[in-house]
């Protein structure tokens, strides 16, 4: 424990969850460490939900740094104790109790929300909850697989509750660059011009005073699983693999691009796996999360350096990087999410930004969040921070989804969470898109034939010719139309067309198998 | 002309606008000086309209830093000259021609142009064509009443056309202050940490050799009117210095408040107007325009500085301007668009943003472009650029518009320009709300009641309650009836729903006259 806890009068603070759980109370704000399933609090969380489950009534606000794991966000959402919920959640539990009205949930740019919190914006922080590697002899705190909102939780809160977590292995310490901007209007350049420029410490401060409680626990990330890299996202991977090169050769990227961000899940991980088979060497990237196809390029001998604000390998990738933690951690940067999503930083870089989209329209609008436009997935997390101001902004998407009965391309989108103006290139597994340089119906039609599935194609001329027949040719929509296939699908569970001697009973059946799955 | 064209051998290249303009061939791309109808060349696209008018085939792109003024943009435009055309326009000849579908037109975030044009991204830059003050010894170039994206066009275009603008004062030199970012991966902090910060030239760097003709001309800036500031401005103007006064009491603001971005136009020159009687003092600008209602800051001693890429004054304002030039020129900076709309500095400075929204949905999403979805107004201009950065992004509307017919506030926005998650404040005449910490099913509410017109109020009440009785409660939605508002003013001229028992034919009128209104 001296390794863990440096600080002699601080192993006095040491107690029980259950004990740490009681000095949060019903209404307050809780921020926590955590940015995907990666560096979260676990042990607390889980006491604390077990106190509700007794019949205490305890409501409380939770920002966390992203997404977090079941024993936070899974936990607390099921035991009714988290009842407002920025930025961004991926959990099953949540995103039920959202879609059901039981969570009030703010969907938000991660970039904004450290400032925001220093703004005075959220109100008062009462405690901040945070996983930690260690605390330094100052009574500075050091994460462990991702940094998120961490400091300006530290920063900002009434006090601090540790856990120390000893599954982390003390060879992430180091791996961390924390640094924090100061309030507008004394606030400064942000000093980095390459991607694995150090300008922090390895540490979060923290008033040693402020540490109101240490947990020792030895409760795992509970990382998610990677799909397999599929027939859809290798094409998708080979279609943005041809552009960057066609890029390079038009003298408008250099030989080793420029920083590449990309989303999280799946499709993210196999759009970055296909570059480890590619020409291209000496990469950096500028990313939020580092997936396991980042191991994959750091072996290779492709990447020089990969900063992010948090680790999010699969099982498999967590066992390979614990296994070989010193030998990643010389490619890798851990920085407070405030910096790994700034504006300035990104725009600076010129990042290459690759994120995946719900429904892309043939205006070239994005979808991220809502299905059919009201069902919360996830939430916009830092898509928008680096679209809008990246080198290039490709969104992604497999042209189907629920075995074709909805089509990824559609007429209007049924949500915006980026608009025409931040879109440079949409790429499905039946092409790409280059958004450049295009009017809105000259993208359609780009869009239309190049991304579109073919069952759809015709259906999405059909859709544009008819509305260009209407007064305003600029982005012509026909208004009572533009939504109707969302009703369709919502109505049929296809967004097909049915012909009218279609038998009525599979009609239904195929209804019902849709809402199922959905 | 000594002190106008202060290098000798450049006397060589003095010729008439109608030589220079045999210069700009068919299928050119040309980029010129102006932002607003300040400093665009006048001269020559005159001449060059001439030629089409006479029956030659030429057709270009044309890109400016925002809209310009009639002799550019309206008569390029009425001769068929202009076929595409970036980023933004408020001529009504070309709003006419992109909506018939007859220019090609894309509508950009004003920050993204000057980087584009710097990749590449918009192909080769033929023609420079731009307004000077004066030229140096050195041949480099002096801006008039606006810069624009005039830096990059010089830097990047194969040759350069100059008009000599006579009319523009002399006492203009020394207000601006010129930089350029380098390209990534080579880019540096740009080193604005105050407002008034000046880190340029006041020149724009130009090699004399590239300089192809120069045309003397003092035809004078077409500036536009300024609408009274009427009684819903004032009361817009009102919620605004309330809700800032409350901020500063709450600690959250400084007592000088934060640097003011106001968008362009009469209700946003009343937004500012409205601060000359306030109790503010000492407070910046970081802009995008200096309208009327600045000089009147600048007069009342309550502005120490104002940074902006243009002088857009109404055609009184001018007048003062250029009588008290060496006044105002103390406190005004003019900037390169990539300056004056760098997310990096307006985030950094912590920018106050106030934009004018067509309209505005119950979730807080904001259409400032496409009228009924598909009608281009004039284009998103600067107002994403400040708006996802500043520290509060306020959007402004009267809550109806055409009589009463039209509600600003709907259900759902028939285009999104800016998203939920860019939006901190709505305000109309009738109220403010603060969207800060809300769920969409909160900020509704808020939206709704505190901003809806009273005439409208029930009827967004019921869609909200209907759209809530809906599976999925996040954001709820009616996907069929959603955009029905704007399918019923297509129909019948009102948003209004009309009685059974109504009167036909007044009906029917009320539909001419709405549409001829359009």
């Amino acid at each position: 424990m001296n390794n863990r806890i440096r600080r002699e009068d601080l192993k006095d603070k040491i107690m029980s969850a259950e004990d740490a759980a009681l000095l949060i109370k019903d209404g307050m704000t809780m921020a926590t460490s955590g940015f995907t399933p990666s560096g979260y609090p676990k042990a607390v969380p889980l006491a604390l939900a077990k106190r509700a489950e007794g019949g205490e009534k305890i409501e409380i606000t939770v920002m966390c740094g992203a997404s977090v794991g079941d024993e936070l966000d899974g936990s607390l959402s099921k035991a009714g104790v988290m009842t407002r919920r920025y930025p961004y959640q991926t959990n099953e539990s949540i995103r039920n109790a959202i879609n059901q009205g039981n969570i009030y949930y703010q969907d938000m740019h991660l970039s904004h929300v450290s400032q925001y919190m220093d703004y005075g914006f959220f109100g008062k922080i009462d405690v901040a909850l945070v996983e930690a590697l260690a605390i330094t002899e100052e009574g500075c705190i050091i994460p462990t697989t991702s940094v998120g909102l961490t400091p300006q939780a530290i920063k900002n809160a009434d006090m601090v509750i540790v856990e120390i977590n000893t599954s982390q292995p003390l060879e992430l310490e180091g791996i961390h660059d924390i640094y924090m901007t100061e309030k507008p209007p004394h606030r400064k350049p942000i000093p980095i011009i390459r991607p694995g420029d150090r300008i922090g410490t390895t540490f979060m401060p923290c008033a040693p005073e402020k540490i109101a409680a240490i947990v020792v626990t030895d409760i795992t990330d509970k990382v998610r699983p990677l799909g397999p890299i599929d027939e859809p996202s290798r094409k998708i991977s080979g279609h943005i693999i041809d552009f960057l090169k066609h890029e390079v050769k038009m003298g408008r990227l250099p030989q080793n691009l420029l920083p590449l961000q990309s989303g999280v899940g799946s499709v993210a991980n196999a759009v970055l796996g296909g570059l480890v088979h590619s020409d291209f060497e000496n990469l950096t990237c500028y990313t939020e999360v580092i997936q396991d196809s980042m191991l994959d390029l750091i072996d290779a001998g492709k990447i020089t350096i990969a900063s992010s604000t948090a680790l999010t390998p699969s099982e498999e990738g967590l066992k390979r990087l614990y296994e070989n933690m010193s030998h990643y951690a010389k490619y890798c940067i851990l920085r407070p999410m405030e910096i790994s999503n700034n504006p300035e930083v990104i725009r600076r870089l010129g990042v290459i930004a690759m994120n995946t989209a719900i429904e892309v329209d043939i205006y070239g609008h994005v979808n991220s969040t809502n299905i059919m436009g009201s069902r919360m997935m996830n939430g916009i997390g830092g898509s928008g921070d680096f679209t809008r101001n990246a080198y290039f902004s490709i969104f992604t998407t497999v042209s189907t989804a629920k075995n074709g009965d909805i089509s990824s391309i559609v007429p209007k989108v049924s949500h915006v969470d980026h608009t025409e103006h931040d879109v440079t290139v949409i790429v499905t597994e039946q092409g790409l898109a280059d958004l450049r340089k295009t009017s809105p119906r000259e993208r359609a039609r780009k869009i239309i034939q190049n991304c579109a599935h073919p069952s759809y194609r015709d259906m999405l001329m059909d859709y544009l010719k008819e509305a260009e027949k209407g007064k305003f040719k600029h982005q012509p929509h026909s208004i009572k139309e533009a939504l109707s296939w969302h009703a369709r699908f919502l109505e049929t569970g296809s967004m097909k067309v049915w012909k009218k001697n279609q038998d009525i009973g599979s009609s239904l059946n195929k209804k019902k198998l849709a809402l199922s799955n959905t």
